[in-house]
């Protein structure tokens, strides 16, 4: 299969590159095509704004959506932003590699959700009408991929579990993994999470780096997070709210996974996962 | 009062930049002093790295976090960091006001929190012990300052309610409120947000101007979202999970708000601002 990995960290002498690394030989001795886009390497431009449409007319405000749109129908976006895309229609699995920076991603690789996310590509797409709002959350055009976070943080694992003090994990990536991974149509892994990374040992290193191992090797197998699909009956279209009786009990990003338990992981990765992660909390 | 307002919009003539200048002029109307940081137009730099430390040891690997906190202490911080934790300083109340990209900050606002919020400034600040771990979550530099966010997405609002596919819009900014507001010490007032921005009559413009008005003119008054102070007991030291029995009956981000009502807006103030946020959606 074909790997992207987006990987935005500024020091390849860090934890971070020594996962990069650990990955792209993991996948290699595989047999899988591996690309890297290293946004820091690459010295990625952030910031989205008219430079990034050469082509437009300077005498009018810019607009970032319409000027998007435009500049993706007629193929007069930056080489930048189309190489990135171009690298995303041939991936299969596309991992997101960054360190938790103020509980979200590096500004460097937020703006490459900005910008390669054209409108017409990943958002904008798609028929708007009393069944469906636009193919998107479960549909579009990433349907068929696989996407998932490899994620460090500073803070400690208890204090990102359900009553830590900063949010849960899964609550605090909801944005990136909802928002920004199922919405244009990727099915979204569990995320593979470092925590206490200024605290790592050798040991605790390996065991690490084993335990992603087998999350890389099953990636084309393991259960994705069941989110709801937005136009397969779950929401009120054009409220888009979830229907009555869907999660009662539930309140908060809770309610939009699927009530039924779907695929369930290996039994021998799911309790081999548990117990290293009980080991580095 | 001294308010500052972190602003980041790529186009002057949109509405994003309509609601800037009506802010700005209301502030300087009643007599405050208002500072702009206007990051497109600053070309601030989004992307944190080594180049942000000239006098470190380029021997060294890099580390974002060590070398933060050594050049801070050594006033060692690039102009543009240091100017901004300056106008930090010096304002009662700051302002933060972006456009919803992916469910977040534009990238260039995120790279202004991962560049300005550096170690020893507004995180790494105080002493761990089993009472206490750190300043922060009510305490920390910011204490006694408010801060707000004024946010426009182009979804509906039903998009963004406690039901909606997007997840509630609370729970989509707690990684910013909480994380990167909360944490070193403002008090976070509600975020003032407008719905469906690429579909802004006059008469809907006009009545978002007269909400938003009302919200500044009480900023110093209303109540701040009442999130739980980390160091007054609410939470297990070191493990930072809340104490069993505190929010028993929520799950989620919810659990970190306190269950008293503190202070109560003002009614007519309150009443006004939802009967409009009705009229909005």
């Amino acid at each position: 299969m074909n790997v992207l990995l987006v990987y935005a960290h500024p020091e390849p002498q860090s934890l971070n590159g020594s996962i990069r690394d650990f990955m792209v030989d993991r996948f290699v001795r595989a047999g899988h095509v591996v690309e890297v886009s290293d946004l820091y390497a690459m010295r990625w431009k952030a910031n989205l704004d008219a430079e990034d449409f050469p082509q437009r007319d300077a005498t009018q405000p810019f607009r970032a959506s319409a000027d998007s749109k435009r500049a993706f129908a007629e193929g007069a976006q930056t080489a930048d932003v189309a190489a990135e895309q171009q690298k995303l229609r041939r991936a299969d699995l596309v991992i997101f590699q960054f360190p938790l920076w103020w509980f979200s991603m590096p500004a460097i690789m937020k703006g490459w959700f900005d910008r390669v996310y054209a409108y017409g590509f990943a958002y904008g797409v798609g028929e708007h009408s009393e069944k469906r709002w636009g193919e998107r959350y479960g549909e579009g055009v990433f349907k068929g991929k696989r996407a998932m976070l490899v994620v460090t943080t500073g803070g400690w694992a208890e204090h990102y579990s359900e009553r830590g003090i900063n949010g849960p994990i899964d609550d605090l990536l909801f944005p990136i993994q909802h928002g920004a991974l199922f919405y244009p149509g990727f099915d979204v892994l569990p995320p593979f999470v470092v925590y206490k990374s200024s605290a790592m040992d050798a040991t605790r290193h390996n065991e690490t780096l084993g335990a992603l191992a087998e999350r890389l090797d099953n990636a084309m197998q393991a259960a994705p997070i069941a989110y709801r699909s937005q136009n397969r009956g779950d929401y009120l279209i054009p409220a888009l709210t979830l229907k009555p009786g869907l999660s009662a009990d539930r309140i908060g990003f809770a309610l939009h996974r699927s009530e039924e338990k779907s695929q369930i992981l290996p039994v021998e990765v799911s309790e081999e996962d548990e117990s290293k992660q009980k080991m580095r909390a």
